[in-house]
């Protein structure tokens, strides 16, 4: 490991990582739609399992895309990952993004029912009338409840980020949401979490400025 | 690994992933007076490798409570770290959260500087008459120059946790920072991250209230 500083522009620091990353993964081939969003994973967590966790449906890069064409919004369960996201990139082709964890109808809903605020505001996403993307990063009793949701027809996400990190439930919420037919991307496994879901958004967003 | 749902009620999920990080350390003994904040850490990313990466100057932790009872204030690169710590619990003791990424003053000078947002908001620091917690969790070039401003006796902050994540210059400025005559909380390697660099500030927080 390299300890004396390597002099980067500001401007080339990005660019300069993915060069990293790229040289790492070696003769690795990741699938041409799905690279964008594995390097940017990478590039934010520096852990190189994601290139194998992360699991996509079919052409769910290029539905997920076309539904932010189409001015999509995004649900998430942090405020962390709200923070993370690209809100003036998403915010450009008419979507917002939307963090009910902290609302109070959320909180006492959440009380009344014996249930988690994720769950809570899950059913809250239930009223919103646009194309969605759920971005779930923390809890997976969002993820096992939305699952409820679409098999009920009570939703029809355009695509579910499945990436819950932890202990309690997680790997079996992200199973789970993989057998719904909804277009997903999900971090098989315990890893996650609300940055991963975050650089997610934002590698599709990013990636559609290129095209 | 289990995949029927384990019925965990919503206020008991924190104990049982404790219990599980516990129990997966098995005979792997942690300092007792750092064992907060690994365990946290290792929550917040279902990454073990945490156990071995974090280093604590001497008594850091106890430093960080000591500084944080009398009212520091947290300086994060970082929105989403911002976004992560517990500002309620640190109201409480009279500290407040400060990423000045976005400030537009801050956006000049990196511009003027040809140097990095996150190297800008270090100088902007420099003018908080309180004392200080920093928690970079995205930026390099903020520890390095956070390590500039201690050498030359421009300031003197409480601790400084350096957790930033990625490839250009991360390894090189976290082990930097750790020669600074500063208490330091340090992600040794290439990972980290604003969700790390929250999760050990409220791990700081949380462990005040337990005494």
């Amino acid at each position: 490991m390299n300890l004396e500083m390597e002099h980067v522009l500001p401007q080339d620091i990005e660019r300069r990582s993915m060069e990293i990353i790229a040289q790492e993964l070696g003769d690795r081939r990741l699938d041409d739609a799905n690279a964008d969003v594995i390097k940017r994973v990478i590039h934010t967590t520096a852990d190189f399992d994601y290139a194998d966790t992360l699991c996509f449906s079919p052409s769910a890069v290029e539905k997920a895309r076309a539904a932010l064409q189409r001015g999509a919004d995004i649900v998430t369960d942090t405020q962390m990952a709200k923070a993370g996201i690209n809100k003036q990139r998403l915010g450009n082709l008419g979507g917002q993004v939307h963090c009910f964890m902290s609302d109070e109808d959320v909180a006492n809903a959440a009380k009344e029912q014996g249930t988690t605020r994720a769950v809570a505001s899950m059913d809250k996403a239930l009223s919103l009338q646009k194309p969605l993307i759920f971005a779930i990063g923390n809890a997976p009793t969002a993820l096992i409840r939305l699952y409820e949701h679409i098999q009920e027809g009570r939703i029809r996400p355009e695509l579910v980020i499945g990436v819950p990190v932890g202990f309690v439930n997680v790997v079996y919420a992200k199973e789970l949401i993989m057998q719904a037919d909804v277009p997903f991307i999900v971090a098989r496994g315990r890893k996650g979490g609300s940055n991963v879901a975050a650089a997610i958004v934002n590698a599709l967003l990013y990636g559609m400025g290129k095209r």
